[in-house]
């Protein structure tokens, strides 16, 4: 895990399979994918992970290709309803280190491997850490986002 | 952005400024740093982001040397009370890939730096992505967790 002042090297830790092979945008909420731990972790890595219903996982847009990766503002989607906003502002794949986060129910754990429901991430998809999601980590004030975000979120889970 | 079989390199898109200087387990909450971002990135990467209340910032513990790294289980904080539970069922940082994650508040924007309250990164912390906090990738079931887990987060924020 070398690093220097240019970058960070990271290694995945697992891998995501899923019946979806393709970024689609919306219906996340019920797909059910596995998460397989490359070596050197194994069951142990995992041990007690079981007594968490929610798992945070962080992984790597890996099918983005660099070239495509926004750093300024643009439109969600590229819906014309909606404003251009910052990349850091919005949550698009095509986004600076690509990586990707979402909150997802863990079904189950069976040695090396955790059964998700909800993982936004296509079969393949590396995967950099999984944390156990602790309530206390949700906002502890009101949450207020912008109408168009809503909109967006609609359907995808 | 290259990768190979190995490893993906990331690069930094921000930095922390924070009072704390020191990886202090408790009493994030009140805490208010700055994240300021690091060319090609600026403000328009953070185009109407402040019409959002909270932001999920995924960082780096960069002081944790690689080879204090737990890939297995172990007890949080050494705590005898509490029992060993694997590396990706706590979120030590002492953890593959030393990967970071907090909810925090977003206090301001202004130009290319963002004022965050709870942020749980210490000064200098390098910063690899900035998401917007979007209600709908909340647990949309009951979250479960372990008594241990409450009792280490009892006074975290």
């Amino acid at each position: 895990m070398p690093n220097s002042t240019e970058g960070w090297t990271l290694t995945p830790i697992a891998t995501v399979s899923s019946p979806r092979t393709e970024a689609i945008d919306d219906d996340w909420g019920e797909i059910e994918a596995t998460i397989t731990l490359v070596p050197p972790y194994g069951p142990s890595s995992l041990f007690e992970l079981d007594a968490f219903s929610h798992i945070e996982v962080i992984f790597l847009f890996d099918r983005v290709d660099a070239g495509s990766v926004h750093i300024e503002a643009r439109v969600p989607r590229n819906n014309p309803a909606w404003p251009a906003v910052g990349i850091f502002a919005q949550r698009a794949k095509n986004r600076p280190n690509r990586l990707g986060l979402c909150t997802c129910e863990l079904v189950g754990v069976d040695a090396d491997t955790l059964t998700v429901r909800g993982l936004d991430a296509i079969d393949g998809t590396p995967v950099l850490d999984i944390k156990p999601y602790m309530a206390e980590f949700a906002p502890r004030r009101p949450v207020t986002q912008p109408d168009w975000s809503h909109e967006l979120m609609a359907d995808y889970f």
